[in-house]
């Protein structure tokens, strides 16, 4: 939604401007829908021929020309009947049609601009030349009505402003985005890898994004352990009766893999197989395998599981969003009711640990808390008083925190209410970091018990939780953030050591090797290249220091030290800088 | 095969008393096939009412009273259609028959025992008398024809020698055996969970084994950086379209999991993804999205890669045969053909690097060499000047190593030789641990080239390996080979703390305290029990070190220490226990 309806409008009538000038230059373009979406607008279409980028130009030129027109926008509104010979040359406007004649409605209204004719509801701008300054931003691929099972249209994105200096300050800002895009510091930095030949949304890690994964994995796992975590590791698959139990098929299912069907091999026709989605059913049966006393909960199981999603092909993103590996930060906290609300109190605060370190600030991350909603019940599974109870003990704890926080009716998973951490990237891009929940359900399910101090059987809950979330988004993230000038400990290559001249080689190659040693990673720049070219790409790769030596350093038996950033930091013993590093490193909060 | 010939008429001569034995106790029983096999023999069968472990005596029983009667063993031959006639009511049989009959023999061979007669080449003994000591030991499932598409029958094991001192022998190293079987230890050390809601032949590795993968993965990733390799991490699926390309399908077909089709979600028919059964193919991709010049040879990509292997569910076995997840010490290495011999050699060096910390010495290994064969060059891929370079290079590096090998004439990937490192129990069961290979198909198929010194481009090689092999098998031979007693590094718990009294809780807790900070796995067992019995459990459990305190340790401000197997090591101060415990562990030699 725009930020108010003056804006929507023109928004909104900006698409239909469009939309006029794409129907003058193409005019056996079909039509699809154009509505105003936060920050500007879009319009579908199925072109006789793909478009490409530069032809955007030319249909901006179209518009602004109609806009000068001064065209009417009128409303009208004619029977169903009517509207379906009107729009006969339209199949995809006669599908919205007829599904708003099975809605019941017995008028449809339009909108006549010239000799342009658009379903639509309005409002809209008097006439065209009260829409403000626009720019169309993008070309896109996007299923009709969302569905991989329609046709994919084309969708030209645009955005538009009531004046000419926040469409520049807009644009400015996209520009800014765009350089901080992960997908646009992948070219340097190569982080990641996608490739046609694997499939779409599995990206390979490369060596560099390999170490940050590694660092993070390394961080998590050392401080989970400080916090009574005992680790695990589960298959990535397990048979469909497995996820029915859970619930995952059917409230999932649509989010799940396609089945692998073991009657290929065997005669076992319900011999099925799926990846998991989630980890939680498999360390419920770690839990389940030991007879469980209240001396040893809370049982707080992680695992750095790796879940597959099937996601919409128009959904992927760059790293952020994938099918898969999605390497999550995962673990199940099984513990007595009593136990719960402290335990969740001390995931949140597990978060905090977290972002502190990592020099974020409240600013950068707010929560939401996501319920059933009203009228959605059929979406979700379990008796009225455990959500209740759930909902009481999470909301509770929210409003203790001092952290912002919204509410998503609607949002929760199947088993119950979430908390999400929400991260703010730099740029305004919002995206779910970790969820967490209550959850009084799968331990019921499971049969999962444990010996009370009164000797009596009782069911544990568990909580889920993801602090740092996958991998693969959390890097995306990272990268962004960081705007790929990564913290000293996260750094793929912390130093590069530039030596001047050939001469300086040997000199070079002892301190790389006594680096190596100290476990700092390092490389050595040995090309025939001269050392402001090497320094330039350095910085490009936004490596945190760089060591230049030349005969100076040699005969002081010293180094000479840059920061990334043009920085310079001046000559030392290597083994002052050594130190330095360490430091830096085991603080983990420097950049 | 048995170690003499004698030896395995004994042993074929006792399967028949076996299934003489069963006819006579069950009549209506269906006979499959009952060979020798090494260190025995079985006999397979069709069972109205399934029997059990204890008909096994009933049956014993029989067999000796029919050993007694000294039946005679006759050879016959008659046409097919009279064994068909005969074997009328044995369907089994009559299969074998018809196989024979296809197979173009006239004459069909049978061995009469008294009313009993078998379809059998033979020889035998003379008569049943003649047949040694023997004893039947287990009962099993078991495919007729060894294909999951058929029904199961039951095989019944046995084994017998010709004398009553080699019997007892046998018997003996079986017991020993069983002891050390990892899935009999994982009863007490708790390493992994078999789970019938996850399926068959995929293994959770439990707290217990986790921590042991975790610590081998933390020592190979850290030992193969300093042997300079890099690391990524990439999905485990991917499109049909790239196992085409690399010919796991057709040739690997067999062993990897079912297909998940996309069609179940969008209209893209022919959109087929599997679970990778190797690595390879993702670390080609990554080789290829980059130019690469000879200064960037050798490139050594790794991964703990998890790949997935259907296997029959007659093959699994505990965590020695899975089907997945087979997290591999995974690489390949892309040289320059002229690097090829001395990187091979590397990897063999880095194999025994590996041992030798481990204390295996070279009476726990050997290589075997496998080549084409002779008669089924359909079952590989690649022109034949590929295979004889291939197989010149390692044989050569094998004739040159000090190592024992064997040939294996037939047991070749699809794509190249191999040579498998074997890894001897103390049992004596036999596994291979790794695989390696010189391939000149694979980066051919890929078109991966490298820009040479003199600016031409080159096809480079590609080495797999993967020393230390899958986690889950690498861990089962652990346990059994040090019968569960791992070595420090590697044990769970490492140290468990026992106050004598609860009077000296508080000592104990700071003590274990102190531990944790320090890094060392500890266990605080405040449990009101005697201290006897807790150094009993901990017995059990293999637990390297017991701290034990009492108020003679709380006085002096020191800790008495046990090492497992009963060893009283005495008093000393915690900081000096420490640091030797350190050493120890570094060291990762001392068990």
């Amino acid at each position: 939604m725009a930020k108010n309806n003056q804006l929507e409008n023109i928004r909104h009538s900006c698409s239909h401007l469009l939309a006029m000038a794409v129907i003058r230059l193409f005019p056996k373009a079909k039509l699809g829908i154009g509505p105003a979406i936060e920050n500007g607008f879009y319009y579908d279409f199925e072109f006789k021929k793909a478009i490409v980028e530069e032809d955007l130009k030319k249909i901006e030129k179209e518009m602004k020309k109609i806009q000068k027109e001064k065209i009417k926008f009128e409303k009208k509104e004619i029977t169903p009947k009517e509207a379906k010979e009107l729009f006969k040359n339209q199949p995809y406007k006669l599908e919205l049609i007829k599904d708003l004649e099975k809605e019941g409605n017995k008028k449809i209204s339009l909108y006549k601009s010239g000799d342009f004719i658009d379903l639509c509801k309005g409002p809209h701008v008097g006439n065209s030349s009260k829409i403000g300054p626009f720019k169309l931003l993008s070309l896109a691929g996007a299923y009709w009505k969302g569905s991989e099972k329609n046709k994919m249209l084309t969708r030209i994105y645009g955005t538009c402003f009531e004046d000419k200096k926040e469409l520049d300050e807009y644009l400015k800002m996209l520009e800014e985005a765009k350089k901080r895009d992960h997908r646009e510091l992948n070219k340097t930095l190569k982080l990641y890898l996608l490739s046609d030949e694997i499939g779409q949304g599995l990206p390979i890690l490369l060596p560099n994004g390999a170490i940050i994964a590694e660092e993070l994995e390394k961080w998590a796992k050392k401080t989970e352990e400080k916090w009574g975590y005992v680790r695990v590791l589960t298959p990535h698959i397990a048979k469909e009766e497995l996820f029915k139990k859970t619930g995952h098929i059917p409230y999932y299912l649509e989010s799940m893999f396609p089945s692998m069907k073991m009657e290929e091999k065997t005669n076992e026709e319900n011999d099925i197989y799926y990846l998991k989605p989630m980890n939680c059913s498999m360390h419920n049966l770690v839990y389940k395998s030991e007879i469980r006393s209240y001396r040893d909960l809370p049982l707080r199981i992680a695992e750095y599981g790796a879940v597959y999603r099937y996601e919409k092909s128009g959904e992927l993103h760059g790293l952020m969003r994938v099918r898969g590996p999605i390497h999550q930060n995962d673990a199940h906290i099984f513990c007595a009711e009593e136990q719960a609300e402290e335990e969740f109190g001390k995931v949140m605060e597990l978060h905090q640990y977290y972002y502190n370190a990592l020099g974020l600030t409240k600013e950068d991350y707010f929560l939401s808390f996501a319920t059933r909603g009203k009228n959605n019940k059929n979406k979700f599974i379990g008796d009225e008083k455990m959500w209740k109870r759930a909902e009481k003990i999470t909301l509770g704890f929210i409003k203790k925190s001092k952290i912002p926080y919204e509410i998503e009716e609607g949002g929760a998973v199947f088993y119950g209410p979430k908390i999400d951490f929400n991260i703010r990237t730099i740029t305004g891009k919002v995206f779910s970091a970790s969820t967490n929940q209550i959850d009084f359900f799968i331990p019921k399910i499971f049969g999962l018990k444990y010996i009370d101090k009164d000797g009596k059987e009782k069911t544990p809950v568990c909580i889920h939780r993801a602090p740092l979330g996958a991998h693969v988004r959390f890097i995306a993230f990272l990268a962004e953030h960081f705007a790929g000038a990564f913290p000293l400990w996260l750094s793929p290559i912390q130093v590069i050591v530039i030596p001047i001249t050939d001469k300086q080689k040997d000199y070079a190659q002892k301190i790389t090797g006594r680096l190596k040693e100290e476990g700092i990673r390092v490389k050595l720049e040995s090309r025939n290249q001269t050392a402001s070219l090497k320094i330039r790409e350095a910085e490009i790769q936004k490596t945190p220091y760089m060591i230049i030596v030349g005969e100076k350093e040699v005969k002081a038996k010293n180094i000479n030290i840059r920061a990334r950033g043009g920085k310079v930091i001046g000559n030392m013993k290597l083994d002052k800088f050594i130190s330095l590093l360490r430091e830096k490193i085991d603080k983990k909060r420097q950049i």
